[in-house]
């Protein structure tokens, strides 16, 4: 994937000029049929310049154009990625494009130095001789005029804060986030996780790479999560990914709920297998036969074991990375009881467990409660959740569920032990619960605390804490000054790595500060330790805060005990921030006119509630949007979709006596979590 | 599954009596054509006489009985297991069975009570009187005659030492192991694992369930080696499990060589597929699209990626639990380096950290070396081994393997960065290893050190390491004395808890000692602390080893610093008493004709050799028992196959000047390590 020598000749051979202006190359593309091939629109502007989105339309006639993902880079300019992709690409491409250059650019000296990427420069007449071969394709845009009505309405705008016209980050160079959290939260989302390395595109839709810097989190999540179980008896324990068709099809309500989306194995090598087997959806129809023969007595219980594991379900909805994927990993725990009352006291604690994942180690607040009987675990008796909340879009998120099975799946799978009272009694059924939390948190996490810049994550969970940096290296400084620094910041890495804190430093001199505190903002380290001749010559080191760009001096005799201090400190502020978020979101609302404008202002509701299935459905329904054609699809940007019921909250207000149902006029026995969800 | 009542009227109610014979009720199953349904043999004999199997063979003219699995008894007997098995069941079988009576058992007296397991209790009239439904296939058998020589030779004892008739246990009870290691591995292998409660199998044939005891050592292991390899700066990730067929046949050598194993999922709950994706046999083509798209420059490397995971390899072989398996769990390693030489350094580093697995972990010694072009990985430049020995069977065992993949992948992937002599250099490609080790370890370990009496498990990956028990107490104990026994025994429990041993104890009353002795033994626990009250009077404790039953006086003040110098003495011990075996069965052979004597007398072979491909298939043809009929199937038991090249050891015996090949003309050029294998 080479650029057309003809270009390389035109640019400045090696020398960097003492000055020079940036200049961007961006490739945007339209909204195409997924039929047609699309025809990607390539932007050449000043740095500075702001390219909206809407006068690209304009502009082009094209509807809707997005930067475009490395693969649209790859297959028409044969070039790896947006960040290698630089004008003398164009000419690797066969098909038709569109070329639109700025007019800031147009209006510069033809001896002006215009810098393409970190080592590419060129004069701008070498650079329009080069870009003559276009002609056709090419039109001079000036992107400081006012977006025309009919072209502001060629992008849905509907629901975004008014006078917003375009997601596009300002300032964003395209190494980093270039899409605004609060105007376009998927595409957002989306950039924040490839680009701060979390997770990767995968050639089999619907499964994601996790890369080390979201793996090392889960990795986190764990240990806590596996110490916590271990200390109430759980074991860990490996069954197959297969399952025979005979055995998943045992609970007919349980298979219901998972049958549609089971993906089956019907050949290896050449040849077709004999049963076709399903890979597991989940683990109870893998384990309870099983739990059949080995439980024998009374004395055989509790049994608990605990999978960590990847499921598969085939979902034919739009993916999403973490939330909606087809295979995820998760942990699976499994016990058997002999009584209801120890499994239902179970259920609870491992409730109180998953809400520590959440609280305690990724800084998300979550409300813990009971699902109804519309939306619990399909052949479960009752399901507990944890539910958490995603500010941008005021929805809910169901966080991870803990079910008490009852003795349904015992009956099915014939899971029994002698009566204790004496082998005259009938043999009794064991009670069982299951419960489960997967990477989807990792998702919930960074929904809430990442921004603009890119990731944020709280230092408890994150692969690395503090990222180290040697700073205020000038053309002025001496090699004698220069190692000085370095030395100096060496020595602080490996302090703080005795210490037991998560720190790196980067020595590397090819790069600016400036751009490194771009990669790791951008990475989301949550502190970066600056020191440089004047932090030497005082001691000290700048310390960086992540989450809020503070700056805190820290004495180089402290730096053992305040770092892991600052540590701790960001981790509260974010769970703070969150939770002061979710509080304020989460109204109780008694009258039903109400409900509707409240759950529009990204809310979720706490309402009086007569605990009728009838009347929750009533309740989705008549918060949706109606479906008005194309916007109705948009379910990632505009939220029209009714409100569901997240849970009931264990912590309930105070019912006023006489109070009825929010929605239909029986009387009110509790007060329901609604919202709408992912 | 039920007892029919008409034998639970003839029982004694409830009382226990105060004298009884113990009566055990075994069931054999014949071998059988496997079209054909089986004939069941029933054994109902007292606890003291011995059943042997070429009797059992004599008696009912059929071939090779064995000890049945539980799910002859669900099929037959619709009893969960042979555990749970009484004469009651017979009721339930409604296809023909052989019923022997033991002659002793007809001998007592009517009134005589029998017990026929922990409950249930009969009068030998009504045993009598409750059998005699099944006269017309009721045999009365003298166990104490010798086996005619006709009968014996109707099991085949070709391999088994002279004068040995059967594999069974004389005086093993039925919750033990009843087939001797030495006379029917396989079989032992099977009943150590199940009876253990290491592994259970599992309806999808060749997965097996891993249950806590064997997940324990792979969560010791993992423990381990994670942190040895993020020593050395890799990182863990996740991969889809999934594989597109397009990418999974980039790499020709690569794919022949899995692709008759490999699954495919076809289907999603009722839809077809656009297009089948693989399960992966391994990632190599999963990963390395993506190495090509994250690896930009020469900064970008080593890469270190590693990730936990299970693989699927559709085996039509004979599976057997841990060492060939249709789903296994393991670590794949996959690193990307600028220079062959930092790469190959890395291969060898793993090396060593999977040989330490084996030697300081398992207490299994291994022979570094390198595998012959015939036996290295598909599509790699060169493939490291650590090979190990199992006595029983004189084969040799590959235990993990770490390879140097050159740039083979890399060139087909396109995973290269700029040349850091400059942009005007070609672009270089990196040189890649990958390195994985399974739980096919585990199996390896447990055929190594188990025995006749049940698991032996080295206690530094043991999930418990020391049962705690209170001894002594009898009839005449008053229940102060009991009481103070007990917590004695979990005082000393308590204090090796804190000192991080990890032990628990056993105080249940309805068990004797004996019992639970045998019981923890099956279980391989590799110390007994026991305290009785004499051990009380003397301050200390009876600790009693696994491995040789030697018991050893530990005075209670020196409890913390001693059981756990016990325990690494016991773990060296192992691994000094396997290295002996593999020292002293790994020979030296300059001349072919003591080639094959030698490898029948168990042993792996180290022979100078040409290192022609050509004439390591001449040494496996000219090393293989011909095929005689039926003999040559049974290659557990019998290993009638050719020796394979096991490795070229690193360590190596001096060539002496002109050594020729052991096999063929050509001059010598190393020692090469071969041997019988699995």
């Amino acid at each position: 994937m080479s650029v057309e020598s003809s270009f390389s000749h035109l640019c400045l051979e090696d020398k960097i000029p003492d000055s020079s202006i940036p200049v961007k190359s961006l490739v945007f593309k339209p909204k195409t049929a997924k039929t047609a091939t699309p025809v990607p629109i390539v932007v050449i502007a000043l740095q500075s310049t702001v390219t909206p989105s809407p006068l690209i339309s304009q502009a082009t006639g094209l509807k809707d154009p997005r930067l475009a993902r490395d693969e649209l880079f790859q297959s028409f300019f044969k070039c790896e990625s947006a960040k290698a992709f630089t004008v003398g690409y164009l000419s690797n491409c066969e098909s038709p494009f569109h070329l639109l250059i700025d007019q800031q650019l147009e209006k510069l000296k033809d001896s002006d130095v215009l810098q393409l990427n970190e080592t590419v420069y060129i004069t701008k007449s070498k650079l329009f001789e080069f870009l003559s071969k276009f002609e056709s394709s090419t039109q001079s845009v000036d992107f400081t005029q006012e977006v025309s009505k009919t072209a502001a309405q060629t992008k849905k705008t509907s629901q975004a804060p008014s006078g917003a016209t375009s997601a596009a980050i300002e300032d964003a160079k395209l190494i980093g986030i270039t899409v605004d959290k609060s105007l376009d939260f998927p595409g957002w989302y989306q950039q924040i996780l490839t680009k701060g390395e979390m997770l990767d595109y995968y050639d089999v839709s619907g499964c994601y790479i996790l890369r080390p810097a979201s793996y090392a989190i889960w990795e986190a999540i764990q240990k806590w999560f596996d110490a916590k179980i271990k200390s109430i008896g759980v074991q860990n324990a490996y069954f197959p990914m297969f399952v025979s068709s005979k055995v998943l099809e045992k609970e007919k309500d349980h298979v219901e709920g998972f049958a549609p989306e089971v993906a089956w194995v019907t050949k290896a090598g050449s040849s077709d297998l004999e049963e076709p087997v399903a890979i597991r959806p989940t683990s109870e129809t893998v384990m309870y036969p099983y739990y059949a023969k080995w439980i024998r007595s009374y004395r055989d219980l509790p049994l608990k074991l605990n999978q960590w594991n990847s499921v598969v379900r085939w979902e034919f909805k739009h993916p999403q990375p973490f939330l909606r994927t087809r295979e995820f990993l998760w942990q699976e725990g499994h016990t058997a009881h002999l009584t209801a009352q120890d499994a239902e006291q179970e259920v609870l604690q491992i409730l109180d467990f998953y809400a520590g994942v959440y609280e305690e180690l990724l800084a998300v607040p979550v409300v813990k409660g009971k699902k109804t009987e519309k939306e619990k675990f399909a052949g479960g008796a009752f399901t507990t959740t944890c539910e958490g909340y995603i500010p941008q879009t005021g929805r809910g998120i169901q966080g991870a569920t803990s079910h008490h099975l009852g003795q349904n799946f015992s009956k099915m799978f014939n899971v029994c032990v002698e009566n204790p009272l004496g082998p005259e009694h009938p043999k009794v059924n064991v009670f069982q619960n299951s419960w489960g939390l997967s990477t989807r948190v990792i998702g919930v996490m960074t929904m809430i605390h990442s921004d603009n810049k890119g990731l944020v994550i709280p230092p408890r969970v994150s692969q690395q804490q503090v990222v180290v940096l040697p700073v205020g290296i000038t053309k002025k400084t001496t090699e004698e000054q220069r190692a000085h620094i370095h030395s100096s910041a060496k020595e602080v890495e490996a302090r703080l790595k005795k210490a037991g804190v998560r720190a790196f430093g980067d020595y590397n001199d090819n790069y600016t500060p400036g751009w490194k505190f771009a990669q790791y903002e951008l990475k989301g380290i949550p502190l970066r330790v600056e020191s440089g001749p004047k932090d030497i010559e005082s001691n000290q080191v700048t310390v960086v805060r992540r989450n809020d760009s503070r700056k805190v001096v820290v004495k180089l005799d402290e730096l053992e005990t305040r770092i892991p201090e600052l540590l701790e400190e960001l981790q509260a502020d974010l769970y703070n921030k969150a939770k002061e978020l979710f509080d304020s979101h989460r109204v109780i609302v008694d009258e039903w006119n109400d409900f509707v404008p409240k759950l529009n202002k990204k809310n979720v509701i706490l309402s009086p509630w007569c605990g009728v299935m009838e009347c929750e459905e009533d309740i989705k329904d008549a918060s949706a949007k109606k479906d008005d054609g194309e916007e109705f699809e948009q379910d990632e940007k505009a939220p029209s979709m009714g409100a569901k019921s997240l849970c009931i909250p264990f912590e309930q207000p105070e019912l006023k006596p006489g109070q009825k149902c929010v929605k239909c006029s029986r009387p009110a026995i509790q007060y329901c979590m609604f919202g709408r969800s992912y």
